[in-house]
């Protein structure tokens, strides 16, 4: 399958790697606003602008958007998919609806497929929790995310006047993810369930308290989660927390037994080196599941929930059953 | 939807509490081959003879057949899909392929959907493995079980003359544990992986070495191990080892990026007070799964990797958008 990329930012590279572990797959091409001649991907594989994408249709079976979710996706995923097969990683939750919506319409009118929302959450955690939620529906799921990068509240706080640069670490509270895999079904406020740790570079001059009051008292950011604001150098900033590594917990814990006397606690843990890799090659297992899905006539917006396990795999249903099952 | 249980052993009763967990499920009877007057369910649900099954054919929509997979299924799935949709926990491994086919030549013929070996091993685990080798294509699959207790290993013990009853616990190796789960990927034998606990009760006079060697030696089941045989009291036993806990973990942990300079890793992690309760649960979401599957034109023989997610729940798809995605 012919696979094109929209955008090359993190996420963008982290596809261009993850091509290269599916054989069954070839990169066209990197599609971009900027200027093609301005970006040197990683493999050699050749860049094209964002325009000219129409001139490559019969090329391409599936158009990866590598786009962010705030004002990218929005319009790049309804767009692409009136004239291709389209997948993102829609991450905008409240707005998932809406989104869905307006690519169905556009998939579905031109017989195309889509695919929103892919990646690892949403994604396979969104998947942990369906299957948690359906084989135990008495219970309660929990999700933990880190120790990891954010890389949205690492921008929010190299937004503030006086700051270089900045990362942000969400970090799971240990005691809370221990009661609830030890099936307590604890109630947590999300002050209880995550701490925020941030690694700040300022300017030789900045306020370093107003910056740190700044950061704390952001709101939905920082402000409802006890938050430990570091100042390191520059230099510090960049050997140390180069890195975007990040993961997380799903975890179910629900009663069974006629009188429930019985707990059953399920549990998904991601422990990744390299959030944008990895997200790729979720990415790239639910472009071969939608590939599929079209090749047998089915067209309109799809989420993670609508693809069989056994279409995500390179591997033939034989196959599966024989060394999976 | 109309289920019928066939099989009243350990997984159909944990079906029947299972099946009140699910409002969208209703429990027709429980079918047995046994005389129907010996057997008192325990939510009072109807008993009838597995003879009379093909009277109550236009009342049930699935039959989740509870048998045992040596003897049992290989001709009880096949017989019942020409007749009834059906399920089952089908968990022989090496004879997979050959009962898939004997079940999809009856259900296909007939005009009916079935699914093979539900559960969790083979099951949820299984999907597990298909998940996390498609979207981490380069890397090892580690599978561990435990501690919890094997049946089959339990009947082993139980069938050496002196024995009067014995419990047996598959435990997990930390330590093998530890190195799946950090990245180191170790090549491990059968003895590195698992341990064996066994609880044996023997007669008064009964020669305990002769049955500890007995144990011991036990190709398959124990010679491949580390064995320790504890004897105990039957009263001990039946106290403190009446439970059928279970679980384990599968691990895959693999490498990313142009350089393999990462390492991700997948857990998906079950701990279970009740092993045949929770493998009841699970093949309930199953068996939802081929309702609907079959409600839309789909036939002969499925399994977990052939159902999409959202077939698996309750909730609608505009549901788990919202609540799950």
């Amino acid at each position: 399958m012919n696979i094109a990329i929209y955008g090359y930012g993190n996420l963008g590279r982290g596809v261009e790697a993850a091509a290269q572990k599916n054989p069954d797959m070839n990169i066209v091409g990197v599609f971009t606003r900027r200027d093609p001649s301005s970006i040197e991907t990683r493999t050699g594989i050749p860049v094209y602008a964002a325009d000219d994408i129409l001139n490559y249709k019969d090329k391409i079976d599936v158009v990866v958007i590598c786009g962010g979710s705030a004002t990218d996706l929005p319009h790049m995923t309804p767009g692409l998919a009136l004239n291709f097969n389209v997948i993102d990683s829609f991450d905008h939750h409240a707005m998932i609806p809406e989104h869905f919506t307006n690519v169905d319409k556009a998939a579905r009118e031109t017989g195309h497929i889509a695919l929103i929302s892919a990646g690892w959450d949403p994604g396979l955690f969104s998947i942990s929790r369906v299957y948690a939620h359906a084989v135990l529906p008495e219970g309660e799921t929990y999700t933990f995310w880190g120790r990891g990068v954010s890389q949205g509240h690492s921008d929010a706080i190299r937004r503030i006047p006086g700051v270089l640069d900045a990362r942000q670490y969400t970090v799971p509270v240990e005691s809370a993810v221990n009661a609830v895999r030890n099936g307590l079904n604890p109630v947590l406020t999300t002050r209880e369930k995550h701490t925020r740790e941030c690694y700040v570079a300022a300017a030789p001059d900045a306020d370093l308290t107003a910056i740190e009051n700044t950061i704390k008292s952001m709101p939905d950011y920082f402000a409802d989660y006890d938050t430990t604001v570091n100042f390191i150098s520059l230099e510090e900033l960049r050997k140390n927390h180069a890195g975007l590594p990040h993961g997380g917990s799903v975890i179910r814990s629900g009663k069974t037994g006629l009188q429930d006397e019985h707990t059953e606690t399920i549990e998904y843990t991601l422990t990744l080196d390299s959030n944008p890799e990895f997200t790729a090659g979720a990415i790239l297992a639910f472009a071969r599941g939608i590939y599929r899905m079209h090749g047998r006539g089915m067209t309109g917006c799809k989420t993670v929930f609508d693809v069989a396990p056994a279409d995500l795999s390179i591997l033939s249903s034989e196959e599966l059953r024989h060394s999976m099952l």
